[in-house]
């Protein structure tokens, strides 16, 4: 038995590349170096956790395949995970982790080099999580006659538009999103601590739902309790859940690393009518965008559609209701390209995908009720199917 | 009732910022700008899923306090988890996220103008993971008259001996290691879908023990099977497990933010020989590094009593053998201070923690019976209490 079963098949990975190239054609770009995890895997299925050391994929603008860089001792994994061939794999001296001096990149350079390609147009992403101060001024001390600029996320903006593949990965996230949801609705109680409800939670995430096990978000849940809902990321404590309280929780089910997030707001104990009232307010909210997230609309309309139902009560929202969700690692499951926001015109088009992040984090006090959907000819179409209303739990 | 227990007293923070103030004097600087999560943490008591934006703590050599700097919705985070008075709380514009052209540190860059520090020699975190190319460039640009340098992981170096309060947690988050292997060790069976095997680790590291809830880890349960087990970073797939494969699981004990890491090497049904005698030469190596680990001792000797064992044997690991562990936030467990290597002359001091790994990932599998530890007068003391052989099941 093979222990991986790859991702796609290689022709996802080859109309993927030449994409990409094509994208860097029109940006005037020879090489790319691509250290963003997600858009490591997204252009070859590299998989693993070895993101906390220098690694990247690099795609010259006329090569049939991406290379990889990383450490010696995941080289195997992108072996095991990815169709590249041997050549195309390129692990760095393992002195070189953590080196106060030197540092891995100073072998991508040597590497670049040797390809011919020391005097090329790179796009390098400059502020992906994990391309740090220390790798950009390596790799530019070490190709002095290379010309470099921002990749301005080249390949986040490629993953926008999701495959069917894709799209069958989305909806089973989704899926196991909502279990997860139903599983947290059925534990959580006045008294019962904290991390119990976090432990039943991943419980659900983990497993999965029957023919499609879960993995591991790029965020762990999320549960503000009481005053701490008037902030969106703290995490639990140990802490039991008080006898009158709202609560928070912030998860995605992901599947092969595809996530379908979503924020459904409790309260423990009978809920004041002002509570009740807000959540009907988001709800009323998210369905005005919704309804706007069709194929030619833009990002900013699904914005203005939401913020309209909030003034109409009296409210509004300073931070963006949604961005665009997919493949994901650690540390955020957003894919930073497009945000729903005023003065973001990206023209939705079939097969996106957001997460409409309805958060009102008010003075003392915050709920949300979100939704991850894909945009449909008629509409925003919800992955998951959990209960759309405040969730009163006793 | 609080809804959250700050993790230290005051003057555990106080002490902590007197001495790294007291580095920055010796190195050279006036001011220093820390994104690590863990430093911010650790400085300030900061904490929460927010790194996914740029954020950071900034301390001036004489300052009573550091200063924090995040995003306006995760600034009441800040007044929930630390003592900072709400004048060194200092939330950036909104709209700055994910901007494609204006950067939250450019208003970084207007604060630290406008406390009068523009000119000030600043010691930034070159290589922290979050600190990206792009955070680096507009922090610069910003501060023109200013004079940068990296300030080579100032803080991490501070944390490296750790307070008997620390210690207390590392403690705790062993015993809470200890019990999610066992939980590990019940439920491996042939036949078992992986996920069921993770859910099951994460239930237990999640709820902890009596008295101690566990937290989230800087990194997933890791669970390489069969040839994945010829590299490290694999994580978890929905096969099932095999009836006759070694599976090596690499997980942490978590208690606030403190990490106890360990790795244990199962093999479903009987084992070869092979790997039986490959288990016990590597715990004989293990306990040959624990007895170096004595105060005075360097790291390097720790590595060598260690790389001795395996020669004897015939093998040899060329990656470092362990690293400093304690507070940490993902993608890492590790400090990035000392390694367990050749040429790293550290000297050891009681209090200090580390995880030796002693991994090794051969041609076609791999095997590792690692130790989380504290050096103590005697040597490495164990903060967890697993088997120290390999784990069969059936």
């Amino acid at each position: 038995m093979e222990i991986f079963d790859k991702l796609f098949p290689p022709e996802e990975y080859a109309r993927r590349t030449r994409e990409v190239q094509q994208r860097m054609r029109k940006a005037g770009f020879d090489l790319i170096v691509c250290q963003d995890p997600a858009n490591m895997c997204w252009l070859t299925g590299f998989d693993g956790w070895s993101f906390y050391v220098p690694q990247c994929v690099v795609l010259h603008v006329d090569a049939a395949n991406p290379i990889w860089f990383g450490r010696a001792q995941d080289a195997k994994s992108a072996r095991i995970t990815t169709y590249l061939p041997d050549g195309d794999i390129f692990p760095f001296s393992e002195r070189l982790v953590q080196h106060q001096v030197e540092h891995p990149y100073d072998e991508l350079a040597q590497l670049i080099r040797d390809r011919g390609w020391g005097r090329a147009r790179i796009g390098v992403e400059m502020d992906a999580h994990y391309y740090t101060a220390r790798c950009h001024q390596h790799l530019v001390a070490g190709l002095p006659e290379a010309r470099f600029d921002n990749n301005r996320d080249l390949v986040n903006w490629a993953r926008l538009v999701k495959s069917p593949a894709e799209l069958a990965l989305m909806r089973e996230a989704g899926q196991i999103c909502t279990a997860a949801i139903e599983r947290a609705t059925g534990v959580m109680r006045p008294g019962v601590p904290q991390q119990d409800v976090i432990a039943a939670v991943l419980d659900t995430l983990t497993r999965g739902v029957p023919g499609a096990g879960g993995d591991y978000a790029a965020i762990v849940p999320l549960m503000p309790v009481g005053e701490g809902t008037s902030t969106p990321h703290l995490t639990w404590t140990d802490k039991p859940l008080p006898d009158n309280a709202l609560a928070m929780l912030e998860i995605a089910g992901v599947r092969r690393r595809y996530h379908a997030p979503l924020t459904r707001t409790f309260h423990i104990g009978p809920p004041p009518q002002e509570i009740r009232d807000l959540a009907k307010i988001i709800v009323e909210g998210v369905d005005a965008g919704l309804e706007m997230a069709r194929p030619g609309n833009t990002a900013e309309q699904v914005e203005a559609a939401w913020q309209a139902v909030l003034r109409k009560h009296g409210m509004r929202k300073d931070s963006r209701v949604g961005y665009p969700i997919g493949l994901a690692y650690p540390p955020d499951w957003g894919e930073r390209t497009a945000s729903l926001r005023p003065g973001d015109k990206t023209v939705l088009e079939e097969g996106m995908c957001f997460h409409i992040q309805s958060g009102l984090w008010l003075q003392d006090y915050g709920a949300a009720i979100s939704e991850s959907f894909v945009v449909g000819a008629s509409g925003g179409e919800r992955l998951c199917d959990a209960p759309r209303d405040l969730i009163v739990v006793s």
